[in-house]
């Protein structure tokens, strides 16, 4: 192989293929099949392709791109936590950062460093670019959640609270998008997808 | 819902979840299970982040990022063309010319013209982006293949004359990388995974 640079940058490449089995709560639309985080890391950066207007920041939209593709890379070692999940989010930042200690380091420093930078910004959601790219990231899956029937919100303990509580996120990031997700939950409810608190 | 504008957003996002239930050729690293194309571009979005400097030509990365995020949504409804069926691919412009107009036109047309013009761009590779874009989509299954013994080229057919066909698109938009795919090719033949011709 030509240098130890492209050498590290292929390795990388080929061990990230693994995210594409790490499943999630979630079922893709239409089947009984839990989405994987790859189709979600791709989904939510096509979101936020198409809806950076309703932004109320200006945004770096580049890098929002890149934070939502490298975004969940962490739960290849770490697992995907279920946001209901009180125990596992005990421990999930200590996971995480380990498994991005380890993932990161297949690179060469300079591009492990820029994936570190990005996921860090984005776990933190203290920048414009964070802040939208975690709206998206509770909006994306409430749209799924919609759409089968209310497939995770099923599971006892969740009700109508909890799934605004989360969401109340995209308030001051995305405002029309918060009306639009309190109208879903509202609508969710109405249609016995999700039980009122 | 607050507008007509979000409202067709919102439709389109949901329509695409159906891209993660189109299935490629190739399969998961470690799995039988074939890829779909949701999984592919996130890995060629990521990709595209990452070997950005062995571009021979200046880019605007984030144009590469989108084009690559939405390059397959046409399969949604033409399907995946298997790359070395001469017969599918015969009309293979035309279901996807369809394919388009269908499905992006869901959009607002602003946003439908963007997309429509960045697929237009990728399908006729003639602008330094579209170049490094369409390189990473024949290494990206290189990879794939080549860490799956040889899954794809196993079928009745093919030899390393095709694959180096294909692949040979990659020569000028990025020498390392088709130095790289030569290697992998060549290295593929010794090991039996794909027939030499």
């Amino acid at each position: 192989m030509e240098s130890t640079r492209l050498k590290q940058q292929i390795e990388f490449i080929v061990e990230i293929d693994r995210l594409k089995r790490v499943f999630r709560q979630n079922v893709v639309i239409g089947t009984a099949e839990q989405e994987n985080d790859a189709e979600h890391s791709w989904h939510l950066a096509v979101m936020a392709m198409l809806l950076l207007e309703y932004s109320s920041e200006k945004l770096n939209s580049s890098k929002v791109l890149k934070m939502l593709l490298i975004h969940d890379l962490v739960e290849i070692h770490a697992g995907d936590t279920f946001c209901y999940d009180k125990e596992g989010n005990l421990d999930k930042l200590e996971r995480e950062q380990r498994a991005a200690d380890k993932l990161f380091n297949i690179l060469p420093s300079d591009q492990a460093q820029e994936i570190m930078d990005l996921w860090e910004e984005f776990e933190a959601v203290e920048t414009p670019e964070a802040r939208y790219a975690a709206s998206l990231d509770r909006l994306q899956p409430l749209l799924l959640n919609y759409n089968t029937f209310g497939h995770t919100w099923k599971r006892p303990g969740i009700t109508s609270k909890n799934v605004l509580q989360r969401n109340q996120l995209l308030e001051k990031p995305v405002p029309e998008l918060w009306d639009l997700a309190q109208e879903i939950i509202e609508d969710s409810i109405q249609k016995g997808y999700l039980k009122r608190s």
